[in-house]
């Protein structure tokens, strides 16, 4: 006998499915404006999706209270990750593709992760690639609302850090859960909008752009092009790219309080601080280096290091050269930079920005223990105290992060796959990039040709990354179905 | 001006290097017994070590009490290392070697680790085999007592948990830390005799059988022969090596407690039953998997798998088959194996086996909060309390652990290496394993190739791991010589 009571789980997945499925009937419209007959996938998939929404809704209508206790919450969260990207795999059977490979696109689409199975991009039909682009934009949207206001009351690796500041009770600029999410989609709109416009500006059809657009705020990474960003070849085109990919991966908080009139808001964030300075340090490094080493512009250099660089640190995807040509050192720089991320409240996945600080923080404070044992050393993030549980939490999921990496590469290993690919490949799904390191995974490779358990293992380990671990890891603990 | 009084560390350096001086003339006497003009090599470092040891002992000689400070003991400890090393590895000159791989091969003999750069091993004198592993010998039993009498004290990742249990003061077993001392030595030379005498009843040789016992109870894993463990074929060497490799990798106060009539204190010992539980799933699992895969037979397969996963994990790095060539599942796992260890308090290095169970109860302790916020959940280890402070250590090192060997695979990698040598041979040297992958740094490769800046990075690596990390990196904290 189950204790804990499904029905709140089951409205709230059936009214995602309804949203999901609204959302189907817009590459339906496209395709049928343009007279393409794969309209009819997708208002198939809509209309399936729609009834089986509709039914969960209907059956669960009873007019309580909506109220979630801790376990319904971890339990909704996984469970609309997973029943929307069930659905949202439909459409691509329309396209041919077997149910693994559509799950894979579509897990890889929501998560914001942009490993793609699909090849050929540049003759498929309109209504399809929107259908991609629209699922990152979703996913990404997703994620920031749930980072921003559920994940911080789960206490999530160590996501407590964030309770007081996103619901931002201390300075009550935005009062309620509700109208903090209008925020954020106002804003994620607006970017979106604006990376468009700039994209449409240069040499992209305006499809291309709204594309690209999506793929870019949602830092996810799918193109409408096979050889992905480098397809485009004007610098503004990159330049854009970069900025925008650099936006999705700030703290959308931070917006809010800019909006608000914050203007230093930015600035006085520690996380974007940290992150900006990175980026900084390491394109200007690797530029130098390029130009030393090879026939290369110092500003060819830069725009080349700044595009790629940001696209990996963002966990977006998007290459404008194969960076895995650059030679070993750039190769091992860019496995390093897979696993660092961009900021907490963002689109981004990987450790994220404020973990990798707490680390330091902790790290600094035991050596500090070491020389001088008994002086009490105070925690301190961001100019506030450091909550007792924070470390604790911030480094078990970081150990269980790396575990998880080496786990599923011996996984993938064990498929037959060889160890740089079966690492990268762990790595980039966990970490929610896109592109590994190799011929098959790498930045110029295509992940259709792994076998179908190899995919299934990397769609798990994508949520994973996506739902940082724990959220997903708590539901396997047998004492959380415990009454 | 610098603040710490360097008298003591100078006079135990300089005792050290006496003692030294003392070892060498072992090989020295082989040498010329058999005639061999190598021997003046020996002699040569010998008075060259003598005297510089000598002169530090007297030059700090006032008859002052022995009293250490906490900052004496950290720079004590990097100075004993470091000193006996560059001295240690004078005799490799004599062999030809520059001085960059004679460094190279007194620190991976003296942190026991066993990468070399000596190529045709089965055709050297007899002194410099003898050397090799007696610098394997000394340096573990250097390592059972820097871990058993100085880092629980030094509070260095964790090793707080073992100071009463270490210096035995609940149990008083052993009272001091000389006695202490004593019974590590006394332990460790009847463990090396046993293991000496099973190999010579085998089918080794006498020098054969002295020298691999030494590289075999140091977990060192250097040999006389280019083939390694895979020159003897007979089943019952390969077990005696199975079984005394793990004798090296058990936790040396208990020896002490069974010798001292506790007969279950190694099953009692929440470490060894770990290892012993984890060694025993993997080679029945993998020797399985071998026995499915391919033409072998069960036996045979387990006596491949027992023989090479215990060599790795207790990070001896002696191989009896190159098992690079069994497929990418075995590569992926051996991989992982290498970060796993022994137990503490013996002579293998890596995380080690107290460091992954904290990290497990504090992962469970994680996902109980995030189910059960309210809850007060206490963490036990091995029956106690976990003390406060130990899984912020713990944390800590393996936080810096895996950035360190992200950081060393970069500039491996940026020297030219591929990625999987870079990462491999960063990973094995910072875990004191010794053999990586590929054709370079695999168990059939040799590390001579690799560029001079490579082999100082390798050797930085080989004595971070050794140290515990953060026992070098605290001398790095501008903190410490502050007054």
């Amino acid at each position: 006998m189950l204790h804990i009571d499904l029905t709140p789980v089951t409205r709230v997945v059936g009214l995602m499915l309804c949203g999901l499925a609204a959302v189907m009937l817009v590459p339906a419209a496209v395709d049928a404006t343009f007279a393409n007959p794969d309209w009819i996938a997708f208002a198939e998939s809509a209309a399936v999706t729609g009834f089986i929404g509709g039914a969960m809704v209907l059956a669960t209508s009873g007019g309580r209270a909506f109220e979630l206790n801790l376990r319904q919450a971890f339990l909704l969260t996984v469970a609309c990750w997973l029943g929307v990207t069930a659905f949202a795999a439909l459409p691509f059977l329309g396209l041919g593709l077997d149910y693994t490979d559509a799950f894979f696109e579509a897990i890889s689409g929501i998560t914001t992760t942009g490993s793609t199975v699909i090849a050929g991009l540049d003759t498929l039909p309109p209504g399809i690639l929107l259908w991609r682009s629209l699922l990152q934009w979703v996913g990404g949207l997703g994620i920031v609302v749930m980072a921003i206001v559920i994940l911080p009351f789960l206490r999530v690796g160590g996501m407590q850090l964030f309770q007081t500041e996103s619901s931002e009770r201390s300075e009550k600029v935005v009062p309620s859960a509700f109208d903090l999410s209008a925020w954020i989609v106002a804003i994620y709109v607006v970017l979106t909008a604006l990376c468009a416009l700039l994209y449409g500006l240069g040499e992209m059809t305006p499809f291309d752009a709204v594309n690209h657009a999506m793929a870019t705020l949602s830092t996810g990474g799918y193109s409408t092009h096979d050889t992905s960003f480098a397809y485009f070849r004007q610098p503004f085109t990159q330049w854009t790219g970069t900025v925008f990919m650099l936006a999705g991966a700030l703290p959308f908080v931070v917006y809010i309080r800019f909006v608000k009139g914050q203007h230093g808001a930015f600035w006085r964030d520690p996380q974007v601080r940290s992150l900006l300075r990175f980026l900084g340090l390491t394109v200007f490094a690797m530029a130098a280096w390029l130009w030393a080493t090879r026939d290369i512009a110092f500003l060819d250099a830069l725009r080349l290091t700044a595009f790629n660089i940001t696209s990996v640190v963002t966990t977006t995807g998007f290459a404008s050269d194969d960076y895995t040509t650059w030679g070993p050192l750039a190769v091992g720089a860019f496995l390093v930079f897979t696993f660092v991320g961009g900021c907490t409240g963002s689109t981004s996945g990987a450790i994220k920005i404020y973990r990798h600080q707490v680390l330091w923080i902790v790290v600094r404070s035991q050596l500090l223990r070491l020389v001088t044992p008994h002086r009490v050393v105070l925690l301190r993030y961001g100019g506030r105290r450091l909550p007792d549980d924070v470390p604790a939490s911030v480094l078990a999921f970081v150990a269980v992060f790396m575990a998880t990496v080496g786990l599923f590469t011996v996984a993938l290993a064990g498929m037959g796959l060889d160890l740089e690919t079966a690492f990268s490949a762990s790595a980039t799904a966990i970490t929610n990039v896109g592109p590994g390191l190799g011929p098959i995974v790498g930045p110029a490779g295509n992940f259709a040709s792994l076998p179908d358990p190899a995919k299934w293992i990397l769609s798990v380990a994508m949520l994973l990354g996506r739902l940082e671990i724990f959220s997903l890891l708590v539901l396997l603990d047998p004492q959380f179905w415990r009454p």
